[in-house]
Order: C-alpha cells, then sequence, then structure tokens
C-alpha cells in the first residue's frame, strides 16, 4: 500500500452576489424553499475554495504540481470570473444553473477538470460561509 | 487606576451584497476609484461583525451586559435589517450612503448608540473579508 | 466516475461539562489512564461540530439536503440536548457511557443517523479543543 | 511620539467547567437571570487567554520580555490552577466570586500583575467562546 | 457497515527554515523551477502538523489512542527534530531529501508509522502555509 | 466625541527564516538568552502583518484610505524585500539589528511611516506564530 501518491490542496478565495431561484416555481415557492437566499436584489458571500490535486510526486521536484501553477490555473479559470461579480446576471456559468454552492462546486471542478493531467485527480472544496460548505466529487 | 470597567465583545456576522459607486461621478470616474468593487450588478461578502460594549461590571451579576441581551440587540437592529439583502437596494440606511466598509460600521455604531445605556461605550470592528476591516470610532 | 454525489457540511456548536471516569476500575486506575481528564468535579469544553451528508444534487433545489433543515435537525437532536450541559450527570445517552471524544462522536452520529433518508451518507467530525478532534464513521 | 515602547502578547489556553450563581438569589432569580448557564451541574469551556505585555524594548536583547519567561509565569499563575478544573468547586479564587469571562479576567490580571515589574503594563483578553471574550483593564 | 472504527486528530507544530533546490541542476534551472522558494540563504514557516490515526475503540478506556501519548510520539519523533532547525543543513531526514512539503510529509509519516501499532492507520496532514498544504498517505 | 475617524486594517503575510544572536554576547550567553530561537542556521516563520491606518473618512470616496493602495503599499515596501528571505544575510534593514519580531514591527512601522500622509495614524500588528504577536506604537 505504500506508495508516493501525495495530495496537495491550494485555498483561494472570491467575493459575489448570488441569489437562490427556480424559474419554473412561483414565487412562493421560490420563498418557501429558499427563504431569505431568495432576496430579490441578492445578497452575497466571501467563497473560500479549497482545490485539491492529488498525484504522484515528481522524483526530480519533489512536487506533485508547482503550487505556484495551480494557483494560477485558478486565478485564470475561477477568480478571474467570479470574483467582484453577480453569479446570476455577470457569469454565463450560470445562466441556466442555480448558484447553489453544490453547483457552484461543480462548476468550478468542470472548468479545472479540463485544464489538469489526466493522471492527477481533482477535488473541490467551497465555503459559502465559515458554517456551511461542501465537497465535489465524493468517492 | 485599578478600576472595574471591563469591554465585553459579541461577535456576529451577516451576507449581503453591495457596490461602491458615487452617484455625482462620471462611469469612468467610478471605475477608475473603485475597480471592481463597482461592478454594475453587485458583488457580495460575509461580514463578521464585533460588537465591543464598555463599561462597569455589576457586582450581582458578575456582568457589564448580558451577552444574550447583547446579541438579541445586535440581531433586531442589525441582523434582521442587512443580512441576505442588497445593501445599496433593499436598506434604507444607504440610500444615500456608499454602503463602504467605513460606512457601514458608523451606521452600524448609531444604530446600536441609542439603545444602549449612556454610561456605556460601544465601538464597532467589521470585517469586510479576513484581510479588511474597520473600526469605529477610534479614540 | 462523474456523477452529481456530493457532501454538504454544516459546522455547530455547544458547551459541555464532562469527566472521563471507568467506574469498574480503581481511582488509581482511573488517574493513571485519564489524568487531569478524571479530575472529580468535571472540567468542559467548546464543542465544535461538523456534520457531513452525502447525496445527489436534487436537479429542482440544486441542493442535497437544505442546510436549515440539517442545521435544525442538529439544533433538535444534539445542541438542546447537550448544550450548556454536564454530560455525565444531565444526559441519559451518557449515563453507561464514557463521554470520550469518540464516543460522544457515535452517540452524535446514531442520534442523527435515524432522522436521515436512508440513501444520504453521514459522517461527524468533532472538535474536543482546536488541536483534539475525531471523525466517525472511517471507510 | 516616536518611542520604543511596544506591546507583546502570548495566547494560551485551558479548559474548565463552571456555573453562574448569585448564592444571595432564589433558583427563579438565579434561572432568569443566567438561563443556561446556571445549569445546576455545570458546563464548561475551552478558555483561549491571551496576556498583554507593554514595555520598553530591552536594547540588548530586543525583547520586551521574553515570551519564553511569560509562557511559563501563564502556566504557573494561570494554568496549573484552572485547567481541567471546575471552577466553582475546585478553585479557591471563585469560592466568593461568580466565574463570569468578565471576572475570570480580573482574577488573572490581579494574579499576573504581582509577578511581573512595575514599569511593565498588562492586559489580559479572554475567550469564553470565539464569539464572547472580554478585556481587563480598559483605558 | 455500522463498526467502530474512528479517526482521532491531533495538531501540532514547528517552526524551520528550508530552501528548495536540486543539486543536479544548474542554478538558472533552479531559479526557474522553485523560484523564490530556492533562495540561497533559506526562508522558513510555521508548519501545522495534523496526524490522524484510525483504529478501533477500546472498550475500556473509550479510547483510539490516548492523545497524550500521540502527542508526547509526535513530539519525540517530529518537533524535537525539526523545530527551530534549517531543514536542509540540521536534520539527516533532509541530507538527500528535497525538503517540499510533499516530501516533509512522509519523512513524518515514515518516523510515526514504525512507533504506530500495525492495526493503526496513519495519515499526514502538513501545512506549509495556511493555503498550501499536502496529505499522505492517499487511498 | 462623535467624528468620523475610522481605523482601517489590512492584513498580509510573509515567509522569512531569521535567527536571534546578539554579536556582543558569547555563545554561551546567546544560547542561555534567546534557547532554541538561537540555531546558527536559522528557523523560520509565517508573520502575518496587520497594518492599521487611521483617519478621517473621504466623504467623496467613503474611504480612509483605498485598501488596494494601502495593499500595494505593504508589497513594496515589506512583502517585496522581506519574503522568502533570510532576515539576517539577505536584508540590509537588519544588518545591524537583532531581527526579534519587537524589532521586525518597528522597522515596518519606519518604512511604511515616511509613505503615509501625515495625517493618518499607523499601527503595526506583527503575528510571529499564532501565540506570539507585537503591536508598535503603543499609545
Amino acid at each position: 500500500m505504500k506508495n508516493n501518491r501525495v495530495a496537495v490542496f491550494r485555498k483561494e478565495h472570491f467575493n459575489a452576489a448570488h441569489r437562490l431561484n427556480n424559474p419554473n416555481w412561483s414565487d412562493e415557492q421560490n420563498e418557501r424553499v429558499y427563504g431569505k437566499c431568495n432576496n430579490l436584489n441578492y445578497h452575497g458571500h466571501n467563497y473560500d475554495l479549497v482545490v485539491q490535486v492529488t498525484g504522484e510526486i515528481d522524483s526530480e521536484t519533489g512536487y506533485v504540481m508547482d503550487m505556484k501553477v495551480l494557483s494560477d490555473l485558478i486565478k485564470i479559470e475561477v477568480l478571474d470570473k467570479f470574483d467582484h461579480k453577480n453569479l446570476n446576471l455577470d457569469t454565463p456559468e450560470f445562466a441556466n444553473i442555480n448558484p447553489s454552492a453544490e453547483n457552484i462546486a461543480i462548476v468550478i471542478y468542470d472548468k479545472l477538470r479540463t485544464k489538469l493531467k489526466s493522471e492527477l485527480d481533482l477535488k473541490i472544496r467551497l465555503y459559502e460561509t465559515e458554517r456551511n460548505f461542501v465537497e465535489f466529487p465524493v468517492s
């Protein structure tokens, strides 16, 4: 079972506005299901994002992946697109997807997955608040 | 100098959307001064609020002020009004005030000051993010 | 391997007194094994509790589970029973179980497991202090 | 105004049980004032203690005070006496003092004040929970 | 699937200097790969170390493992060797191993693995900074 | 006493190696005073730096000072000079000053003071570890 696979983690953050709303529902149903998260004029969060990449250590560098490269990748693929934005109005990714923490995590996973070598595993942890957070995928 | 004045602190939080904008300025000037904080469709934060109340210990209770009473007061005066709201659109307090962290702190101070006994001193610390925060008043 | 299972986490906390003691042992053995955790008159902790629920995202709501519902469930099943209590004296759950962090985590797991739909997986992480914590179950 | 006075801070922690109760009051009044903090069989906390010492830098050492010496002092005067104890039952300091956070802070101040050189200023910050804390003295 | 296996975690920390450098490379290549982490005269970190031990609860003690014993073991095997040291110059463990976070985690794993009973599983999480951390092994 | 002076805070961090040593002392005296902080080959820290600037709110911007400007100033004056460096060997600022936390805080204060408008007050808080930190100046 001894191997040289290690998980490396990089924590970043972004600040965004959002609103939970299902356009197929009545206002009453949206209010009942989402409560104050349905507020018409949006509310917002400081999202903390932890990206986990798992793979074998490169014997030359001692790295699974250069954290600077990973940080730059997250900046380009996630922060530049979502930071200081209204997820519902400003980002095409959520044009037809409700920006729940669960869905945001999957969207971020899909964006980063295509940019990482296939032999590396990827997991996303997203904190909407210190007390509410999600993880994707789960084994 | 030995006395029985103690400062007590209660930490609460709320999540809100906002946008920094000066209506007397051109779009270009707002963009230049506020950068991404001027985003037209708002962005948001998890605001951490620390309320400091300073006074003499009541010899009967051992309290400067009952933290439950202080917590309830913050809930009624601040959280119920600002949590899961758009500060620019949903709150009359910021109809004519730019919701910078500095101004939010002063607005919260003014709301709580009128509800506390005059012999108690009050100070507000407001975290817009873990890395940007403000304090009012300063001695 | 791509699926839509997501883990959602809710963090809560409670404050309690406890004492580690095995009634089948002599005072000397209890003192030797548990040290200061065996203090006759109890000591206490701020317990931080992280409840992890794993399941498929509901395509209508975008939720694995409504965090408000999960928070209310934890309040009813755990906080209302353990918060500001003496675990050894005030809670029937620990009448015959030593309230070690390990055992508290299993007790909380059992209480919540019966209230969650069977298709949802459940995991408990319990912090006795910032530096000592436990997780149950482990795969 | 330029001088060489610096404040140095050392953070320590201890875990203790306590109960808020005023023996001059009826059970009903104690319950009404202290609520669940009055629980007969005690509850407990992880107390975080921050000790602030202010003075001039010693030009030889570059220190206001050796943090190792301050840490040892806190251990002897505070942690060895209060850690894993029941403040009401096990500590003579609170035989006649209600162990509210305010009063605990003053007791700790008095214990450390006598052990520090008179030219050093002392301030105590005590966290009962992450969200409730106190500071003594206040200027 | 219900069993009595629990994971217990102990968090410790140490402060060390290090430098990333591959002696088989030219100075230019080391500078290109490691950037400022290659600084000739070293830089340093506060390393936070979380040791996870998984096993069955002992029905007598209520413990998977006594946290005091685990803490002492980490002190002897890790902190006494690495704390306030230069990993490249002062520790034989890194005489021929580049002290990347990944490699430090594996070295710590190997040191603790030989001291734990074989029926206990071990996992290491090492924080180089709050935003860069690693975990070993991964299943 | 009501005024519009507000304190704004910006938190940054840097990682550096250092060693405490007084060249006027014998090795024995340095070892006795500084203990493991005197380690010949250096050790290191993740320094967290909180810069506090106090002044009047600009009624046009709602800012005491643009946090982006303050962050850039800290980057140029402090992080670019100290991050991933050996304070004793790589930085002329500490050629003749012992890099204790107290002295580092004063050096940072002096560097930033000359770059800020005179009507703004400045205070530095520097965390050497989570448990040891300093503040300068003190009123």
